[in-house]
């Protein structure tokens, strides 16, 4: 029913357009226009349309799109209808920082347990959550029903880690290390690098500098 | 000299390459392939050779990329030849790990200060740095010749901070605020949500299910 190979920035901009259809909903709003949601996404009207068109047909000519009905379907679409079990491997500062993350909790995400290799970690607490050993990694995953993977760990360990994860049975992955992972092709990563994202403004100053 | 429109996924796959580079300069290499280049990048090498054509002619028929030249033209083209003074607006635990992220100082990027509004944090240390109260943000950019901002605050004071960025000449924002930032057009924003990154892991997982 849905088509299998949408490009990672559609789904992107899915998600963002949930979140403009979620402010609207608290505002009131009933329909929406394409040329709002593309103002609010940093997007074009045709690009809304498009990504949408994907996944069946929404909104009426000249009428807007249906604030709440399609707020259901993209959640759906997304695979938000339901929780997931989060496992973060590594403690340091970082994954801290994402184990507390309230955007996490709001959309579904749930983070169960976290493991490291340091023994200063090792058994301290984060909130209700406690740090344990990562040679429990597989029984972790097991006991605790993990689905999903976020890898916050320096670039070194992060192969290792991941064929650990995937020998589990594990099939998604959020890698924070800066290191491209090796996977089967079943496994799906997505890749975060902060710096990268640094740079893409270092870009824009360097360019404007010149022009 | 450089196309002034180049797509930023382009941009971010500049700056992963550049990292791979590093790497396989760092283990001795002098030429690398495309191919080489795109499986490390998780690419084709006709994307490699189309992102990088845009900024002119590298490598030759045969030989691959000068390993050494391409990395040293890569830094040039993202602005990575000179440092750049960071200022954390928000500081909460993810500003705290964005502070201390060892990525940023390697690429150039030196977070030189740190403001917030909460009496509890301003004049704690991180560090060499000191927590700053925001009202005083007019006064730090200036006396810290701050180049670049990143929002690490929750949706409701963004706006407002950046709308005081702006006005005191900050032209690139690095935005953690889960909410579109508006902006004059030659304010480069670069948003990061973390949420959405899981969005695209739950999408894949909901599509694996149905399949």
């Amino acid at each position: 029913m849905h088509p299998r190979k949408v490009a990672d920035s559609t789904v992107r901009r899915l998600a963002i357009y949930l979140r403009f259809l979620e402010e609207f909903a608290d505002q009131g709003a009933d329909t929406v226009s394409s040329g709002a949601l593309a103002q609010r996404a940093g997007t074009t009207s045709a690009q809304v349309r498009k990504d949408l068109s994907f996944f069946g047909s929404f909104g009426k000519r000249g009428l807007g799109y249906d604030v709440p009905a399609l707020g259901a379907r993209l959640r759906q679409i997304l695979g938000l209808t339901r929780r997931y079990r989060v496992l973060l491997v590594g403690a340091g500062r970082l994954a801290g920082a994402l184990a507390q993350y309230a955007g996490f909790a709001a959309r579904g995400f749930d983070v169960v347990a976290v493991v490291d290799r340091d023994p200063a970690k090792i058994g301290t607490c984060w909130g209700a959550l406690r740090v344990d050993d990562v040679d429990r990694l597989e029984k972790i995953v097991v006991a605790e029903r993990v689905e999903i993977a976020i890898l916050v760990t320096p670039a070194e360990p992060a192969q290792q880690l991941a064929d650990r994860l995937v020998a589990t049975g594990i099939t998604a992955i959020l890698n924070f290390a800066p290191v491209q992972l090796q996977v089967p092709g079943v496994v799906e990563v997505k890749n975060v690098n902060l710096a990268v994202e640094l740079e893409t403004l270092s870009y824009a100053l360097q360019h404007r500098e010149e022009n």
